[in-house]
């Protein structure tokens, strides 16, 4: 890239959020760049949607593979790269990567996401992918016939055991709470499902095992014999560039926005899951609706010069 | 219908914003009927959609097709009916409607959208279909190798001259004021269009004919010449089956919701061009957010019995 250029905009994150603010800053003639280390972000672990509206069943890859076609369909530039590093510059915001010197842009838009929460005990690490896994989409195949626990009580405990139990000989939810806050359509689908198996107040504190995962041990001291172990328990935005430029966050963690999708920097917006928008019902459906105004809110805001 | 059947939800409404709603109240499991004349709404109108993310180019009437797939493979009934009144009852409202006695439901989502705003001239009601039409999409192509007129100044009008001008010899826009409020896009497709013109600064007066459309009178006195007019002058939500049960609207006539898509009156929601939401960016992906959010919050508001 020519390293005078400069974009009007610069979308960072390609889940549904950053996909549609693309598209729309695209509409409105921005001469835009979507950064994202793909195209698809967290959705891209659901292995079955049916409440976006246009599709009645759709993998979140198949998804992800449409948003693709589009942008290319519309010009839009992709870059397929990570960002590690944002800072202000003179003419707007400067964008690093690790593969090239820097990218400005007139004006930013993060669309950045949650990334999964982790348990943080021992073994976790040690077993990533040894039986350790954040992604039943990704992993589930590989546990045909096996022993496999899910630990979580949302519906991405239920959703994911309910996946694995299609390859699975038993899946043991692990909830820590004394009960599951999964929505009752997940609920009834976990009874249907006669190898799936509810445990309550239980907490695992260690995964053991020697070359791939063999058992957990519960903070109650019991064990469980496993061959895999899939960890369900939610998300955490991921807000460290927007920091870096000064962008407020709020207690639990994610981008203060106002009704535009505006934070408390100029020329800085904010769409989708990482955002306190939407009133936290973080859905495709409200993602995009984020995505669409925050590209609305930026063309508003460089028509101004 | 059994007469005592009462529904949880009924969604009023087949727009993009009905749909979704019916779509996620589904999801929810809460016994859910949609009414609409018809599922699409204005959406219907529309030839090419090209922002809606995961077709990279759509008819609105494909699109509403897949919606119909999509809420018959949820399972989700649909009853296409103009309702013609609604009323408070003991276990919630009532709908009326000409084919049957009534349909109750415990809470309601109104979707009802907005409907075309009439320049309310002589000559306008009486050559309705005989060359005065509010959809280019329906009409456009009956104007093969024709004059026609285009009233407007916003993104409905240049969108129906660019289609119109696919088909008819030329295009006059005709706007009230000095200049176009549409889109730059839209603004450059016209201009790459040589049998487009735009007049600026007229009124039209009035309609005249025979059979069919001849001409057009300003306000200055001018006569122009055509064969059909177009007018493309905005929406008014269709909003009198909220007053009806005193859902509270704003001075321009959309029904005012808070951040959860709630109205004044409890259990009704509202979602969709018909309100305040979205901060009046009327996109088909800010419609199905708020959808999706009206249904979640009929349905956490239906648990608490």
């Amino acid at each position: 890239m020519n390293k005078k250029e400069v974009y009007d905009l610069i979308v960072i994150g390609g889940g549904p959020a950053g996909v549609t603010a693309a598209i729309y800053a695209a509409r409105y003639k921005l001469n835009t760049l979507l950064i994202s280390k793909e195209i698809g972000g967290q959705m891209l672990e659901a292995h079955k949607i049916e409440n976006y509206p246009g599709f009645k069943s759709i993998s979140g890859k198949e998804l992800a593979d449409k948003f693709k076609e589009q942008l290319k369909y519309l010009n839009i530039p992709v870059k397929e790269v990570r960002v590690d590093g944002l800072q202000k510059s003179e003419q707007g915001f400067i964008v690093g990567t690790a593969e090239e010197e820097a990218i400005e842009g007139k004006a930013l838009i993060l669309a950045l996401g949650t990334e999964r929460r982790k348990l943080n005990i021992p073994g976790e690490k040690e077993f990533l992918g040894k039986g350790v896994s954040y992604c039943a989409v990704c992993d589930g195949p590989f546990f045909k016939d096996k022993v496999v626990g899910v630990v979580g009580g949302g519906d991405s405990a239920a959703s994911s055991a309910v996946l694995i139990a299609k390859y699975a000989k038993k899946v043991y939810i692990l909830v820590r709470e004394a009960e599951m806050i999964a929505s009752p359509s997940w609920l009834d689908e976990i009874k249907e499902h006669e190898n799936i198996e509810v445990l309550y107040n239980k907490s695992v504190k260690e995964i053991e095992g020697d070359k791939m995962v063999s058992s957990i041990v519960f903070e109650d001291g019991e064990e469980l014999k496993i061959d895999g172990l899939f960890i369900e328990i939610g998300s955490i935005p991921a807000t460290a560039l927007a920091k870096e430029i000064g962008v407020k966050i709020n207690d639990k963690g994610y981008i203060i926005v106002d009704e535009r999708q505006a934070t408390n920097v100029d020329r800085v917006y904010a769409a989708g899951d990482i955002t306190t928008g939407s009133n936290k019902f973080r859905q495709i459906a409200t993602a995009i609706a984020e995505g669409a105004i925050a590209a609305n809110s930026a063309y508003e805001n460089l028509k101004k010069k």
